[in-house]
């Protein structure tokens, strides 16, 4: 069997993204962290890491920093139930890493954790990206699950349907009024300036060309990396957008921003995957998950 | 000169992420695009593009697509001189590419674009970064401008202060109540948990410094990339974190959010930098940042 030590050594470094960082928190010297990497990458006969600054993981790290991940949660579990409860001690440092897409993170994900951690005590590293691109964290090993669009598994992974997210096309009153007032929807949206979540979000494209066919325009584009700056864009009214309708019911009731397609949404079927482990942690969380989301999106 | 036309297929290949959605958006063919690109790499005789899905630049690639955004703006100041306001043909898939950090958009950016827009009928693209790596997406030429923590000028870039973010330390009260209540504040934060904005986040860390000497505690974790889902976090009780003061005014004034260490705050200076260059619309971005961010900021 591997050595825990090095692939403790290897998990701390990775989580802290400098030798000397892991060697604080190991309270060992940084060259013993890396005198016991080292070993594990001659044993091996692959480089795991790539020392840059932070320092990250070549796909080999990533795969065995995801091993020690799984006997992390299967410890945690034995302690447990071996342990007083509300003894913290033996889960210091530990967060099980989890990816998801920006809009779920504004709706139904912190819910979800807070009765995660209620009833498990544990916390949880997020990181985010589009649902589209979150299957490759799972993939690489660099997360322990994640909430994706596609419903084919990752190898080793299993795979709940957590529901849709329900997008509407919307502007605020006054945008809508000085670019589609009395004009042809077409002409409107080759010329009125876009939300884009950024290069990876396709789903405005996708409204455009299910409402006008092939006709692809090119409007101007806003680039808004963030949930809670698309929705400001679009209050201040500086273009048109889909927004998750969780986050807008409010605005959409009190004529803040206004429905551009009214009865036109766009569904966005999510799903659960995580590492295929019999672990108390990872059911837990994916019991969590799965009520949240039930809440919020649609079934 | 370089041929404007093969710069213009590198930008819109980079903008659009792909060979075939540049094409389309050009009216030519890929493979034409690729022609054109292809000359411009033997002229040059280096490599301008990584061919991976999204395709990005190489280093060379993202200087020659600043070079491209440079003559963009200044043709466009020529065009708002020569033609009559509103024609915004000229301008059609052009937006200007900023870097800011995520919680100056999650408060003062999004009303400076909106002024800027009002003035010069310009969109903006954003990445979002931490403020202290906001710099290299300047140097690499990946942006036009940035919000950086750092007053050192990258070379060729102005530099101006925008004033500070003032951060403090906040949880909701049943999470003080449960973990600082009548605890030594160093056992309290050895053991309550922390939240993190991700893996470049040092605030929280630089907090316990300053309040704790050099103890470094370890305790658990989460990471929430996300401004909003930061706050959302807290009110959970999740977790203690470094909040931006602009945002969390209300939750403090309404006591759903209380001060763990008062009267002690972190104030973050951030620094405009952009490229140096004699156009009408860098000039006017700028005038709209640097005001946003003075009825935000701590001058």
């Amino acid at each position: 069997m591997l050595d825990l030590q090095a692939l403790r050594a290897l998990a701390t470094v990775l989580r802290e993204g400098s030798f000397e960082r892991a060697a604080r928190q190991m309270h060992v010297t940084p060259s013993a962290v890396s005198q016991r990497i080292r070993a594990l990458e001659e044993k091996l006969g692959c480089v795991l890491l790539v020392r840059t600054s932070p320092v990250t993981a070549t796909e080999e790290g990533a795969r065995l920093y995801l091993h020690f991940l799984q006997i992390e949660v299967l410890e945690s579990d034995l302690a447990r139930d071996l342990q007083p409860l509300g003894d913290a001690a033996s889960k210091r440092g530990r967060s099980i890493r989890v990816a998801v897409n920006a809009d779920s993170l504004a709706t139904w994900i912190i819910p979800a954790l807070a009765d995660f951690h209620a009833r498990s005590g544990d916390t949880v590293a997020l990181h985010v990206d589009d649902q589209d691109h979150t299957r490759e964290w799972l993939r690489s090993g660099t997360v322990f699950a994640a909430v994706t669009a596609s419903a084919e598994p990752v190898a080793g992974c299993r795979v709940d349907p957590l529901g849709s997210m329900r997008y509407h096309a919307l502007a605020s009153p006054a945008f809508q009024q000085r670019h589609f007032q009395g004009r042809d929807l077409q002409a409107a949206f080759a010329e009125a300036p876009m939300l884009v979540y950024n290069q990876k979000d396709q789903l405005q494209h996708r409204f455009l060309r299910e409402l006008l066919g092939d006709v692809d325009p090119h409007p101007p584009v806003w680039w808004l990396p963030s949930t809670h700056a698309f929705m400001d864009a679009a209050r201040a009214g500086l273009g048109w957008g889909l927004h998750p309708l969780p986050l807008v019911v409010d605005d959409i009731a009190s004529g803040r921003l206004v429905d551009l397609s009214p009865g036109h949404s766009i569904d966005v079927p999510l799903y659960w995957q995580s590492w295929r482990l019999d672990s108390e942690t990872v059911h837990t969380l994916r019991a969590c998950m799965l009520r949240a989301a039930e809440g919020t999106l649609q079934q």
